[in-house]
C-alpha cells in the first residue's frame, strides 16, 4: 500500500499528513498499489492475509486476532429473504464486532510509528474495540462519550481501563473536534471513517469475496451508520478491480432504520449529498446516525455497484432478529438484523433475484445487548415426570 | 475416524451403540485411525481441518463456523503469570464459547444419521450452543434446566426457540437420566462428556498444537468443570502422538474454583477417583461442578502429561479477569479467568518455568455475563473544555 491518501470524488491525492478529509470535505482513503495477488498470503490468518492492501505490515498480539470471521450458509433464511442467504458473522471478534478490524489496523499503525496514545468518539462497539486494542498494546486511550451515557455502558467500556470523558454538548461536532485536538496533543483518534479505520474495515469485504472465489457473491448487504464500513466495502471492491482480482462486482446494499435514515432518503431522492435528519428512536440505536460523515461516500458506493440503500422499520428489524436466532442459530446485534429485513425488501422489490447469492454482514454480536425478549415460558416438571413430558413433546 | 468407542482405563473397545460409558463406569472416547496427516486439510477452515480425527465428515451451515479461533500472544500478561502467555480466545464462536465445537460435531452426526432431535442438560453455554445449532439445522431440541433458573438466563436460551423444560429434582442425576430417556425417544443428548461432544472439543487442543508447529507449547491451561473439555485435550494429544504428529507433549493443567474443586482435591490427595464435594458459591459459577462425570479422566490427563490440577479463590479469579481486560484487551467469562490465576499459581510453584510457552484456554466470552464492575467513574466536561481536559491527561 502507498502512504498517500486519495479522494474518490475529486481524484485528488494528498500526503498522509493531510488527515482525514479532502479540501472538498469528503473523507479520504489510503491509496493502494495495484499489485495485489490474493494467493500471496492466503495461508495467513486474520488481516495478515491482506497486508498488501493495508497501510500496516505487522499485526501481532490482539491486532492479529481481527478478521477471519466465518461466512455461514444459512439456507433456512432463504425463504424469509427471498434469495439465497449467507451470513458473515462479525460478532466473532475479540470485542464482538467488526470494529476490531479498523482498530487493529489503527493500533498497528500507531505502534509502527512509535506513537503512544489513541482515542475515539463512541459509546458502543467502537469504544470497546479501541479501548481493548489500546489496553493490549499498552497505549494510552481516550474514549469520548455523551454526558448521559447509561452506567452499564460505561462499565463495559471501563473494564479495559481507558480514560473515559463524558462530553456535555453537541456530540455530533465532537467527531471533527476530537481529531483536531488529537493532532495537536499526539492522540490518534480512530474515529469511524478515518482512513486507517476504513482501511481495516475493507477486509470484511475482501474476505467475503475470497470465500466465493472463483466467483463473487451477487450482493453484500450491510447496515449503514457513519458510512465508514460501507465505504470500506466499496474500497475493497475497487482495490480488487484495480488489481484484476474481482471476478464480478457484487451489489453493495445498505440498510438503515426507518426512524433515522438520511442515506436511504438521499438514495430515494436521487441526490448526491446526504442531508442531516432529525432522527427518531429505533431499537437499532447503534446505527442511528443522523448526520453520517461518510454518507455521501456510502451513497456513491451503492450507485456505483448497482446496489441500493433502503430503510426498514422496528417491527421488521425485530422479526428479522428472531428469524436469525430461530432459523440460523445466530444471536446478532439488533442493528445487524436490519440486513435480513433489508434483503427481504430488496428481493420483494426485484433488486435481488431468488437465485442471487446474498451475504448479510452481521456487524456485531447480540450478546452485548440485553435484548433477549423471547417468550421463554418453560414448563416445570418433577424429575420423575420428565420421561412423560419429553415423550409428549418429541414423539 | 473409526466408528468404535474405547475406554482409556480398561482398554476395552465397544461398538458405537454402547453409548457413553464403559462397563467400568468411565466415559468412552471415539477411537481414531492413526493415519492423520496435519497437512492434509490444512487449508480448510474450522473443524473441517480435523475431519480425519473426527467421527463426522460433512460440516456445513452453522457447524462449519465452529473452531478456527485466534491464538493471541499476550505479552503484557507474562509478568502477571510468571511465564510466557498466549490466550486461545474461545469466546469467538457463534454462541460465544468452546461448546460450539462439540455441538457442531454432535449436530453434524445427527444430521448424517438422519435423526431429528437433540437435547442437553445445561443452563449456560452448552444450552445456548445446542439450541443454536439445532435451530440452524432445523432439528427439534430439548433443553433441560433447573427449576429455579433466572428469567434472564431462560430468555437468552429461549431466543433460539428450543423446548425448555425446567426439572424439579436432583439436577446432577439428570445427566444420566436424560441420556437414557433420549435413547428410548430418539433424542440425542449432547451432554458435556458424551463421546461426540468430546470428539468436537478435542479440536481446541489440535488447533493450539498446530499453531506452534514445528514445536509444541509447554503447557495448556484450561478450566475444568465436567472434565469433558479436559479429556478432549488429552485425547487430542494422544491422537497426535499415535499418528506421530505431536512434536512434544504439553503439560495439561486444569483449574477449578476453590469453593468447588473435587478434581483439584483428588489431585492433591493423590487418589485415582474423584469424590463428589459439597460445593460452595463462587463467581466462576459455570465451572462449579461438584460431581464431574469425567473427573477421573481429567485427573488421569493431568498426571499422564506431567501437568497439574489447581484451584484458585474468587479474589484471584476477579483479579485475573481484570488483568485479562486491562492487560490483554480480552473480556472473558469469569470461569475462563481462572486460567490466568491458575498459571500464576503454577509458575509460583515451579510447575511452569519463566520461559515456558503457556496457552490459556479462555473458554467463553464475558459479554454474556453482566459482570462489568469496573470503576468506570468518568469526568463530565463541556465540549469547550475538552481540549484542556485531554491536555491535562495526555500531555
Amino acid at each position: 500500500v502507498t502512504d498517500s491518501l486519495w479522494c474518490y470524488r475529486c481524484d485528488e491525492t494528498y500526503p498522509r499528513s493531510a488527515g482525514a478529509r479532502c479540501d472538498c470535505g469528503e473523507p479520504l482513503w489510503f491509496d493502494v498499489d495495484p499489485t495485489y495477488d490474493p494467493a500471496r498470503h492466503a495461508d495467513e490468518s486474520g488481516l495478515g492475509r491482506y497486508r498488501d492492501l493495508l497501510p500496516v505490515d505487522e499485526l501481532r498480539g490482539l491486532t492479529s486476532a481481527a478478521g477471519g470471521t466465518p461466512l455461514i450458509r444459512t439456507d433456512r433464511l432463504d425463504d424469509v429473504a427471498g434469495c439465497r442467504i449467507w451470513v458473515k458473522d462479525e460478532g466473532e471478534h475479540p470485542t464482538g464486532s467488526f470494529k476490531d478490524r479498523g482498530s487493529a489496523v489503527g493500533v498497528a499503525d500507531v505502534l509502527a510509528r512509535g506513537r503512544t496514545a489513541v482515542g475515539t468518539v463512541s459509546h458502543g462497539n467502537m469504544a470497546m474495540s479501541v479501548a481493548a486494542h489500546a489496553a493490549a498494546a499498552g497505549l494510552d486511550c481516550a474514549v469520548l462519550v455523551p454526558a448521559d451515557i447509561p452506567p452499564e455502558r460505561l462499565a463495559i467500556i471501563g473494564q479495559y481501563d481507558p480514560e473515559i470523558i463524558r462530553v456535555d454538548g453537541d456530540y455530533g461536532r465532537l467527531y471533527e473536534v476530537s481529531i483536531r485536538i488529537g493532532e495537536r496533543l499526539d492522540i490518534d483518534f480512530l474515529n469511524s471513517d478515518v482512513p486507517l479505520r476504513v482501511a481495516g474495515q475493507k477486509t470484511t469485504t475482501l474476505e467475503v469475496v475470497d470465500a466465493f472465489r472463483p466467483d463473487a457473491p451477487d450482493a453484500i448487504v450491510m447496515p449503514v451508520s457513519s458510512g465508514g464500513h460501507a465505504s470500506g466495502a466499496w474500497k475493497a471492491l475497487r482495490d480488487l478491480r484495480a488489481c484484476g482480482a474481482l471476478p464480478s462486482t457484487p451489489k453493495l446494499c445498505f440498510v438503515q432504520a426507518a426512524a433515522c435514515d438520511p442515506v436511504a432518503t438521499a438514495f430515494r431522492d436521487g441526490t448526491e449529498t446526504v442531508s442531516p435528519v432529525t432522527g427518531g428512536e429505533t431499537i437499532a440505536y447503534s446505527i442511528a446516525n443522523a448526520d453520517p460523515p461518510s454518507g455521501a461516500r456510502a451513497l456513491a458506493a451503492a450507485r456505483d455497484t448497482d446496489g441500493a440503500v433502503v430503510s426498514v422499520d422496528d417491527d421488521e428489524i425485530r422479526e428479522a432478529r428472531t428469524r436469525l436466532a430461530r432459523g440460523a442459530g445466530l444471536c446478532v446485534e439488533t442493528a445487524s438484523a436490519t440486513t435480513l429485513a433489508g434483503a427481504r425488501r430488496l428481493a420483494a422489490a426485484g433488486v435481488l433475484a431468488p437465485d442471487d447469492r446474498v451475504v448479510l454482514v452481521a456487524t456485531g454480536s447480540g450478546f452485548k445487548e440485553s435484548t433477549a425478549t423471547a417468550d421463554a415460558a418453560a414448563p416445570s416438571v418433577p424429575l420423575a415426570g420428565l420421561d412423560a413430558t419429553l415423550a409428549a413433546r418429541f414423539a
